[in-house]
């Protein structure tokens, strides 16, 4: 089976200038990366005849598929269709289902077309017309020389629906794409060289045809197991007993696999369970809240936050003794504990998290240097608490003693 | 003046296959910019002799500079050095400078020097060779036929020290590069096309060496104000001139310049004037109280927050009326309404602020679809009130929200 090769070009003076930054071609990498189509290169151009050009005869003789975006809109910046035009030889005509298209679109928004817009819907005879259902520039497919060519607008989502809908069925239509299976493994509360020490006999012995992957990210390792072969089934089948193989040696760090995020699984632990959650954030500041709260359907079992940005406020909000504050100060074990107890009382909740710590850049002193934090979690006849030495940055303490909570949560309430 | 035209090659198959994502080539396209380089290409290669040979021979016919990232780990899979060597015909040779800077930056962190890493102190015999007093892999610096280039590592941190520290001092040295000033005006509350029509006349007046630049994002406008010329304070001069006719026309939407947030400014203002925040977050769950939080000193104004996330915790905890809820439902302007004034008197503050709203995907009814949110400002003897009617995306509804929720203070703030 010989290997699809894809190149990307980027097309717009905006990218280059750094006025925007190209998410697109990192993601259509994600996407055909899943499918075994090798990226072979990615390419920014600006909107100038010559390069673009260029971009376009390089690319044939690399790639077997070649996507392209931006340059679509309908000004005279735009240079994308013409030069495709050029490219391809052939003239731009009027294609009236592209016209039809995108004067409806105007008409669905109750907007006026203009002249400009209209134009939209003449495409190089050579192409293919591809509908875009949520954007006026259609997509443009060109085949020549066993080089297959799609043109797509630069904004994220009408891209990501061509990509979706038209480019990747076409893909395995057109090419015998390897089957491929991918699991993720999400871990947390473990760094990636421990982790891997902890399976490199795993590791080692997986079959040829079984590739892992980590890919490290803030306070997170995903491990991807990604098999290829000839059947779908018998892959998945390999996959999951390799995944029950390693499962024994790092179950404590797994808290999900694919597209769960942490603040999910804690939310189906809590739903399955019939349990409720609330916490007291100091030194996150409502971000813990804003993640739980960012899954759909976290009103089932989040109660509420408080944050108590001052003293006073752990005092007479969540009860905290001012004992425990003047002896202990607000960054302690004492103060995160009664905190935890506290906002459990106050939101009627089963369990309670907290948070309390210098995030910086000021505030630290030579006992409790900026990065220190307290985390607590308190449930029916328990407190559980962690101490952290983070780092300088304000935001990375923050975003990491976020991650923390969460796992503290989900190590309790598998204990309890 | 010649214009100064870059490259920046990214190398890895990491970046090729989605595994992660180039930010380097964005946030290093936007040093450029600023100092008026012309970025004309980036390409992104894999750890490949040949594309990355072809990469380097294709930059040098088109760019004066050539800035290149990635592939200078100690491993084999990383080729740039020794391509590097290869493409300028020197051999690797020891750095002794070069070696004693990666053996002191492992004592530093108390770890033992391997083999491998000491060799990360070899480099071509014809490069200058940079320190990088971040991390073990050192910047390279060759000349050759007019044109210059840059190697660097592919970990942002380092990347950009070295960029700051190394070649824009030198691109100064090298080059006549032209004296350019900016000022970003940010402004919110108004959209990109509106704030276009509203200085319309002013825009068309600027003289030719003045360019605007309409940057928008989620809920904000920046409008980049750019003067090219010869004299620096001249230019700052009429840059401000600009700045100060287009003021009255749009002061209601401006919120400050160049790296003002809206967080920041607000945070400003209530510092200022010796003022305090209290939040009530309903629908944004915590989002407005990391956006204050994350401003470093933000504990000077900023008092805390709540997130009744259930009715019965924005009567118990917040204080307003069961039968405001009973009668109005949770999202409408009496309940923001009690929302923001009972925030403001639980945290003792001068203003209290609240969201309450339908964030989606479910719980959207025909009179209160998803994306219905009411917001309030509570301050000394008055309340204002906004409701928004926004997407089906809850993300995009927590994020929108959180703008208006700011910016509503914000316009609060100045009228009282």
């Amino acid at each position: 089976m010989k290997t699809v090769k894809a190149e990307i070009i980027a097309i717009g003076d905006e990218l280059l200038y750094g006025q925007i930054i190209d998410t697109n071609s990192h993601w259509i990498s994600q996407e055909l990366d899943l499918i075994g189509v090798r990226v072979v290169r990615r390419t920014t151009v600006g909107d100038n005849r010559e390069d673009i050009l260029e971009a376009f005869s390089k690319a044939e003789g690399r790639a077997d598929i070649v996507l392209i975006t931006g340059g679509l809109g309908p000004t005279q910046d735009d240079l994308t269709k013409p030069l495709m035009a050029e490219y391809f030889s052939c003239p731009i005509i009027e294609f009236p289902e592209a016209v039809e298209a995108v004067t409806s679109f105007f008409k669905r928004r109750g907007r006026e077309i203009t002249p400009l817009n209209i134009l939209q819907g003449h495409l190089p005879s050579c192409c293919t017309y591809v509908p875009n259902e949520v954007g006026t520039a259609p997509g443009m497919w060109f085949e020549r020389n066993n080089t297959y060519w799609m043109s797509m607008p630069g904004v994220p989502h009408e891209m990501k629906k061509l990509i979706k809908d038209f480019v990747l069925p076409k893909l395995f239509e057109l090419f015998d794409l390897p089957v491929i299976v991918h699991q993720v493994i999400k871990t947390v509360g473990i760094g990636e060289s421990w982790l891997s020490d902890l399976i490199r006999d795993w590791e080692n012995a997986l079959p040829q045809h079984i590739k892992l992957a980590y890919l490290p990210s803030l306070g997170h390792v995903k491990l991807r197991l990604t098999a290829f072969g000839e059947n779908k089934t018998s892959l998945e089948q390999e996959i999951q007993e390799q995944i029950n193989l390693v499962f024994p040696q790092i179950k404590e760090y797994i808290y999900g696999y694919n597209e769960e995020t942490l603040e999910s699984a804690i939310g189906k632990l809590l739903k399955k369970s019939n349990k409720t959650l609330a916490l007291a954030e100091s030194c996150t500041g409502g971000y813990v809240s804003h993640l739980i709260t960012s899954v759909a359907g976290s009103s089932a079992y989040f109660q509420g936050a408080v944050v108590p940005y001052h003293n006073q406020f752990k005092h007479s909000i969540l009860g905290v003794n001012d004992e425990t504050l003047k002896e202990f100060g607000a960054v302690s074990e004492q103060t995160v504990k009664e905190m935890s107890a506290g906002v459990r009382k106050l939101f009627n909740s089963d369990f309670g998290l907290a948070s309390s710590g210098i995030a910086g850049p000021d505030g630290g002193t030579e006992s409790k240097p900026v990065g220190t934090v307290w985390i607590a979690c308190a449930g029916n006849g328990f407190i559980e608490t962690k101490k952290l030495q983070l780092t300088q940055d304000r935001m990375l303490n923050i975003q990491l003693t976020a991650v923390a909570v969460l796992n503290l949560f989900r190590i309790c309430f598998s204990r309890k």
